[in-house]
C-alpha cells in the first residue's frame, strides 16, 4: 500500500494495472528512496490507467534485498495479482513450512511473499473457473491473526484488508472531483477516485481528503467509484483490538489521524500528563527537535513554564570518512545539532524527549547543553521505557541493547549526566491515547451508533509490558 | 551456469554457497553487462567458499526485467537451491498451468523459474526427510524433453544437466593445480577444481582446461574433487540428438569446442564448401568483420583468390541524438565501418557474410563499397537462409521480418544491390558440421569405444527447414 | 572559505596544500551538494597535511558551471595560490576590462576568478624574487571596496580577508587540543589548530570553538599555531560598516554569531518588536516552519498568546513528473506541509513568516489553514518588504518579481487571502539588530577598549531602502 | 578539433557558437569517453547553430583533470575565443614563465591553456578596436615551432592551423549537399558545410567527404561556405617537414589518409618489406589482432605462406577484483585472447606484431601458442624498436621501460620465448612510408604543380633514432 514516509526508506515499488487484462501489470521496484527509485521515465511506463498500488519498505524481518521489494506480483490460474503488505506475521515459520511441504519453493524470506503465495495457493473452493478472492482472503485471515494491513490488486479491483486486531494502520482517502481554476468541471467524475494509505498524512499532498479508517478485520473492496465493505472478520471472543501504541509515540507523522484523533494531539497530551506526573522547578522547557516538540509544548503549557528552543538541527551533517580521530569520536551526536546557547545560558532547562531507547544520544546532548552554560538539565521522556522486542512490524533493538534492561537504568540520571530523568508511566500513556477515543465511544453509545463492528478497544503495549495480544509461534 | 559471453548482455547474476549450510547462499544479480552488475564490493560479499553458479541472460522468452535474472534461488523443505538455465521449454505453457493449478503462484514469465519450482514442487518421493535431487531432476526431464542445459546447486553439490536432445551446449573444465612462479606447490589440492560452462572458450581466461562435454541426457554430479555421471536419460527410440546448428553458424565464439571440433574450423569449412558450391570470377575475397572472417579465409583459400580487408570496424560509433536528418538517415550502417578503399578500388570483390537474416545491413555495405570504387560486389553467405522461428532458445526475428520469407528474396541480388548473391546449401552446412564428427565416430567404432551413450547424432536445423526435433506444444 | 551550509548547494570544492612546496596542491571540485561531490576516495587524496581551504557555491553572478567552482587555483611566478571568495564586486565590469586590456584571457564570468587573476597579476612591487602577498592583497582592496570575504592559500599560510565594509561575514574558530577518553594528552599540540568560516555554526560540528570575527578591512595571517593581524584597511572617512542585514533576517543559521550576538536572538527580538508594532486579537500564534519560529515565539511571548504549531514539514515531497493536472497544480505549496488541523480548528491564528518576497507561497498556506478550519488568519512578517536588488552577494529576485513592487501590494491582505498582514518596519528591524551591539559598544566606551578598529557601525539595508553603502559601477 | 577516436579517451568537450555574438558560446566538457560525457540533453543545449569545435583528450603532459579538458574558452577584449589543440610544445616551460612574468596566472599545466592565453595575451597590434586573429596566430607560430594542430573559433569563423613542421595531422572534409531519399533538394545549400579533423576516418561516419590536408604551417579560415588559405608560415631554411611516423605505425586508424596515402596501405607495405628483410621457414603467418593484420597479410602475401588466425579477441575481459591468486597472475595477457588451437597445432607460426614497446605482452602470447601446440613461434615486428621519448604529443613509456633499452634486448628471442624475433629496419619503415609520396611528388614535378608550399618532405622518427626535428628547450 502507499506508505511513502520516512520509515520506508529501504526500497520502493509501484505496480499498476490497466484494469482490464489480468496479465497487463506494469511493475517498477528498486532499492533506496522513492526519488532514487523512480524517474520520470519509469513513472511514464507505469501510467497505464488510474489503478495501482505502491509500497515503501522498512525492513523488520527479511534481509535487505531487491527480491524482498514490494508489491509482490504472481501469476495465478486466474491471472496476475499484486500484493502490498505492512506488518509481520506472528506464525510465519509454521506457515512457511506448510507451504513448502506442499511443494512451493519460496524465493524470499519476507512475510509478504508468504502472504502472496498463500493467496495464490489456497485450493480453488468449488471449481477452477472463479478465483473468489474474498474467500481466499478470509482463508488467509483464519490462518494468521496478526499483524498485517494488506492491499490486493486483481484486474480492476483493489481489496484493502486489516487484520482482526487492527495492529497496523490503514485508512481510506477520497479524491474529490476538481474543476479548473474557475471551478468549472467540478462535476467531472473522471477526476474522482479513492486512495488507501497507512497514514492519512499522505492524502493532503496528493489532493485527497481523509475518508475513514479500514476497521480491524475489515475487507474493503475498492473499485473506480465505490468503496464497499465485504466482510468484517471478528477476533476471538473477548479479545480487544490492539493498534500499535508506538505509532502514536514515535512512528507516525504528527498530522496523521488514527482512531479519530490526530497524532500531534496525543503527543501533546502525553506532555501534559508528564507535567502532572513529574513536575520540576526550572526556568524553561525545551525539546529534542523535532519529534518531541508537541510533548514539550504540552509540558510547558501544563506547568506554566516558558517554551524556547535550545537546539537546532544541522541539516547538512557530512559523513565522516577519514581518520575518525579522538576529536570526532568525542563529538558524536553533537554534529547533528546546533546549540542556541543564548537561550539557556545560566538557566535550568527541562528537556523533553519522545523516547529514550538505547540511551546513547541523550547523554552527549546533555553534555553539550551543560558546556554551553545550562545550570541544570532535567530530562522528561514522553513515553514509558521500552523493554521488550516487537514481533509485529516495528524494528526495535535487541533486549540487551535497550537501556531499560541494563543495570545503569537504576541510576539513569547519573548515567546520562542529567539532574533528573523521569519517563511517562504506562498508564499515563494509555490514558493519553484512549481518553478521547473513550469519550467519543460513550458519546456514540448514547447515540446508539454501531459500535459492534470494532468491539472492545485496546492497544498493543507489548514493547512496554511484554504482554503480546496473540500467542507467538516459532 | 557460467555463460559470461557477449550473448548474455541483458542481466547477470552469481549465487555462491558456503558448501555446508543449505541456507547460506549469497546472491548478487542485476540488469546489464557483468562489469556493470558486479563491483569489487559485491564480489567480495559473494566470496564465501569456492562454490557457486552464475548466469548471464540473453532474453528469448520472458520480459526483460530484474525478476527474470538468474540464477533463481528458492527455499524448499530441504534447504535452498539455486538454478541456472539456458534454453527454452517447448511445453512451457502446459507446465505453467499444471503448477498454477496446484496452487503455486509464478512470479515471472521465465522458464527458469518454472524449472526451479518444478524441482521444488515434485512431491517428496518416499518421505519428507530426504530431498533426492536426482529423482527430482529425472522427474523434470520426463516432464519436458528439451531444451535446457541446467546447473542445480544444493549445499556442496552442483548437478549439471543437459536435455536428452543435447540442444543447448554444456561442457566441463578442469582447474589444474598451480604452483608458484617456480612451479613449487603444484601438488596443492587446494588449487584444484571443476568448472562448467556453456562454451569452452571461457575456460582459458580463468586458467582452466577443457575436460569434456556433458552428454545429451546426462546428469553429472560435481563435488570438490570429483565429477561423476549419475545417469543418462535416453531419448525416445530412434530420435537423433539435436544440437543447435546456429551455435556453429553464428552464436558461439570461434574458439569454443562443440562435439569435438572447434567452431572456427566449422566456419572455415563452410567457406570452403561455399567456394565449391558458388565460385565466382573476382579479384579478391573479403569479409564483413569480424564473424565472417573464418569463412572468408576458407573461401579465399579454396578458390585461390587473395584475401584482403575492405572494411574496418569503427569501435566508437556515437549515438545519434539530435535531429537525425536526411544525411544521417542515409548513412545508416556506414557509421559502423571504416572503408579501406585503396584495397579494392577498381576491383571485383567477393564479400563473405556469415548470415543474411533481415537483409537490411548488407545493402548499405554494398552501396558503400561501390561508392568507394568497387567494380563488382558478389555476396556469398556462409549459411543457408533462415526461414522459421526458434522455440528452443535462440532469438530469431518473426517470420515476416526474415528476408527469406519476403517477395524480394526471389530477386535478392537486385534488392540488395549486389552483382550476385548465393547462400550455402543446407546440405553443405550439415556436411561441414558433421564431417569430422562422423570421421571420429567411425574411428571410434573401429576402436569399439562406447558410442551408445550419445546415440544417433543429428543437429537441430529447424530454423532452416521448419522440422523441429520434438513436437511443439502450446 | 568553508561555507558548508544550505546556501551553497550549487557546487563544492576543496584545495589542500602540503604546506611545503608551492606546487603541491591537491584539488577536488564538483557540481552539487558536498555529499555528492566528495567521496571517501576523493577525501583521502586531499589528505596531504592539515592545511586546506574549501568552498560551497551559491550562485549570484556567473553562470552555473563547473568552471566557476571554487576555490580557484592558479600558478604564478611565485608558485600556486588557491583563493576562495564569498561576495560580489560592485566594480567587477571595470576590473574585468582592465585585466583583459592587459592581455589576460578570463575563462569564467565569476568574480572569484577575477580576484584570483588580480592577485596573480599585480606587478611585482620591487623585484621578481618575492611575492609579497600582503602588498598584493592591499592593492586588491584598494581596487575594489566591497563585497568580499576571502581566503588566500600559499604554501603553509592562509590569509583571511574581509572587505572594509564588512559586508560578508567571516569568523575564526579554534581547535582546542583534545586528549583521549580519559583526558590524557590534552597538551598535545598536534591536535591544535585554527579554522575560518563564514558562519560560526559550523565550528561545533568539527569540534572547534568560536574565537572571534575577522574585522571589516582586516587582513589576518593564519599559520600552524598562530593567528596574526597584518593590517586593517580603513573605509573612506565617515563611512559606517555595512554588514548585510539579510544574514540576520533569513540567510544565516540561527545558531551563528555575528557582531557578538546570536542570530536566533535577533530574530526573536524582531518578533517581539513586531508584536509591539502590530498587535492583533487572536487565539494563538504560530510559525511557517522552520525559519520563522524564533520570531513567532518572540511575538507570542510579547503579546501573551499561546504558541502552537499549525503546520508540519513534509520532508519527502516527491517530484511531480507526469501530467501535472489541475489537481496537482492547485495543490502547489500544500505538498510541502502537513496540516495540524486539531490545533487551530475554529480559532483565530496569527501566523508569523520571516519574509514575504514574491508572495506566492504564503497565499496557498492561508488557503490551507482556512480550509482546515481556521476562523481568522493574520499574517505578521518579521522583516520589512524587500524592494531593491542586491549587488553584493545575495540572490534576490528581479524588481518586477518582488511583491512589494507590484500593484497588489497596496491591498496585500486581500491579495493573499489574509484577514490582515503587517510587515516589521525598517526602523524596527534595525533597532532589533543594533540594540545589543550598541549596548555593548557603550559599555566598551566606558571601559575605553579599542573601538577604533571597527569604526562607525552600520548595516547594509539596500534591499529594503535602495541606499547602497558604496556607489555602484557598470 | 574533432578527434573522436580511441586515442582520446580521457576527456571530451564541445563548444558551439551561435555565429553572431562573441559571447554566446555553449560549452560542455567532461572526463571519460564521449558517450559518457554527452547525453541527449547536453547535446541539445549545444545545438545553437551549425558551428562548433570539439576535442577528445589523450593525456601526454598535464595531469588528468577536468580543468585540462579542451576546448579552452576565454573571454578577451574582443569577445570569447575557443581553442582546441593537439600536440605538445617543445618550448612550453619558457613560454609559461614568460606569461606568468607578465602577470597571467595559469590555472592548468596544459599546453592548450598556454596557447589560449598566448592568443589572448598578444598585445593589440595597432589599437584596441580590432582583434586581428591572424596576426595573433602568426605571432604564436613565431614563438613556438612545433608541435600543434589547432582550431580557433571566434564568432562565425574557425581558423585551422598546423605547425610549420606538420608534426600532428589535420585535414578538412566537405559535407556535400544531400537531398531526400529520391535525390530531390540536392541543391539545398543549407546542407553544405566543412569539417576539420585530425583523422580523415571520422568523415565517413558523419557523411562528409575527404577534401584535403591542412599543409604544414598553413592558416586556413573556414566560414559557412568557404575554405580559404590565409597564409603559410615557412620552416627555417633547409628544414624538412616532420610528420609523426608513429601515426602510420600504430596511432592512426587504418582507414585514415595522411599525405595522400591510406594508413592500411603503409602498414601492408611494412609487412611486405619485413618479409624481404627477415624471411622465415614456416607453415603459416598470423597476426596479433587486430592492429597487426595489414602487416601480417602483407608479409604472408610477399613470402607466399598461408595466412590464418591463431588468436581471437576476448571482448569481455572481466576486471579481476578478488585475490589475484597465483593462477590469475600467471594468466596475465591470456585473458584477453581466445586461442584457435586447431589452426596451428603442430605447425610453425610466424606471428606479426605492429610494435614491441615494453615487451611484456608478447611473451605470454608466445607461451600460450606453444602450450596450445605451436611447433615454432617466430616473431616479426612491423616497426623498428622504440628507444627515445617523444616530446611532441605521443605518450611513450620512459626510456627505462622500453625493451630496446634493456640488457635483455640483446637476446630478445630467448627473453620472450620465441624461436626468432626480427624488427623492421628504420630505413625499411621510412621507405614504406615515403615510397608512394615520392612517386607522387616526382609525378607532380613533371606536371609542374605547386610543390613549394610543402617544401622538403621528411618524417619525425625521433622515437626511433633520437634525432628531434627541432631543438628541445627546458
Amino acid at each position: 500500500m502507499k506508505r511513502f514516509l520516512s520509515r520506508g526508506q529501504e526500497s520502493a515499488g509501484i505496480v499498476t494495472s490497466d484494469g482490464e487484462s489480468a496479465q497487463a501489470f506494469k511493475v517498477h521496484k528498486g532499492m533506496g528512496l522513492i526519488n532514487h527509485v523512480f524517474s520520470e521515465d519509469s513513472l511514464k511506463k507505469l501510467y497505464v490507467s488510474n489503478l495501482g498500488i505502491g509500497h515503501t519498505r522498512y525492513s523488520t524481518s527479511g534481509i535487505s534485498e531487491l527480491q524482498n521489494c514490494q508489491p509482490f506480483v504472481v501469476e495465478t490460474l486466474h491471472g496476475k495479482i499484486a500484493v502490498a503488505h505492512n506488518g509481520e506475521l506472528t506464525n510465519a515459520v509454521r506457515l512457511r513450512r506448510k507451504l513448502m511441504r506442499h511443494g512451493v519453493g519460496l524465493s524470499t524470506s519476507s512475510d509478504s511473499e508468504l502472504i502472496t503465495q498463500l493467496l495464490a495457493f489456497t485450493p480453488p473452493l468449488e471449481n477452477d473457473d472463479t478465483a473468489d478472492w474474498v474467500a481466499r482472503i478470509k482463508n488467509l485471515m483464519n490462518e494468521t491473526p496478526t499483524s498485517y494491513s494488506l492491499l490486493l490488486m486483481h484486474k480492476d479491483i483493489i481489496y484493502a484488508v486489516r487484520d482482526p486486531y487492527g495492529n497496523r494502520p490503514l485508512c481510506i482517502g477520497r479524491l474529490v472531483p476538481v474543476g479548473d481554476m474557475n471551478g468549472k468541471g467540478k462535476d467531472n467524475r473522471e477526476t474522482e477516485g479513492w486512495v488507501v494509505s497507512s497514514e492519512s498524512c499522505s492524502f493532503l499532498s496528493i489532493g485527497a481528503e481523509y475518508y475513514r479508517e479500514v476497521l480491524p478485520g475489515e475487507i474493503v473492496k475498492i473499485s473506480r467509484y465505490d468503496v464497499q465493505t465485504l466482510d468484517v472478520v471478528p477476533r476471538p471472543e473477548g479479545d480487544a483490538s490492539a493498534f500499535c501504541i508506538f505509532e502514536y509515540v514515535y512512528f507516525a507523522r504528527p498530522d496523521s489521524i488514527f482512531e479519530g484523533q490526530m497524532v500531534y494531539s496525543v503527543r501533546r497530551r502525553c506532555g501534559q500528563q508528564l507535567a502532572i506526573e513529574a513536575p520540576v522547578e526550572a526556568d524553561l522547557v525545551s525539546t529534542v527537535p523535532e519529534s518531541a516538540t508537541p510533548a514539550a509544548l504540552g509540558f510547558a503549557q501544563k506547568c506554566g513554564l516558558p517554551y524556547i528552543e535550545v537546539l537546532c538541527k544541522n541539516r547538512y551533517v557530512g559523513r565522516t570518512f577519514i581518520q575518525p580521530n579522538m576529536r570526532l569520536r568525542q563529538l558524536g551526536v553533537a554534529k547533528k545539532f546546533g546549540v542556541l546557547s543564548d537561550n539557556f545560558k545560566g538557566k535550568r532547562v527541562v528537556l523533553i524527549d519522545d523516547s529514550i531507547v538505547r540511551g546513547n544520544t541523550i547523554s552527549p546532548i546533555i553534555k553539550l547543553l551543560r558546556e554551553s552554560g545550562a545550570k541544570e538539565v532535567h530530562i522528561r521522556v514522553a513515553s514509558p521505557p521500552i523493554r521488550f522486542p516487537c514481533y509485529m512490524g516495528i524494528n526495535i533493538p535487541t533486549k540487551e541493547e535497550l537501556i531499560a534492561n541494563k543495570p545503569e537504568f537504576h541510576d539513569l540520571a547519573n548515567y546520562i549526566g542529567a539532574d533528573s530523568v523521569v519517563y511517562l508511566s504506562v498508564e499515563g500513556l494509555v490514558s493519553s491515547v484512549q481518553e478521547s477515543i473513550k469519550a467519543r465511544q460513550e458519546n456514540e453509545n448514547h447515540l446508539k451508533t454501531n459500535k459492534s463492528r470494532v468491539g472492545k478497544i485496546g492497544h498493543c503495549i507489548a514493547c512496554l509490558t511484554g504482554e503480546y495480544p496473540v500467542e507467538l509461534e516459532w
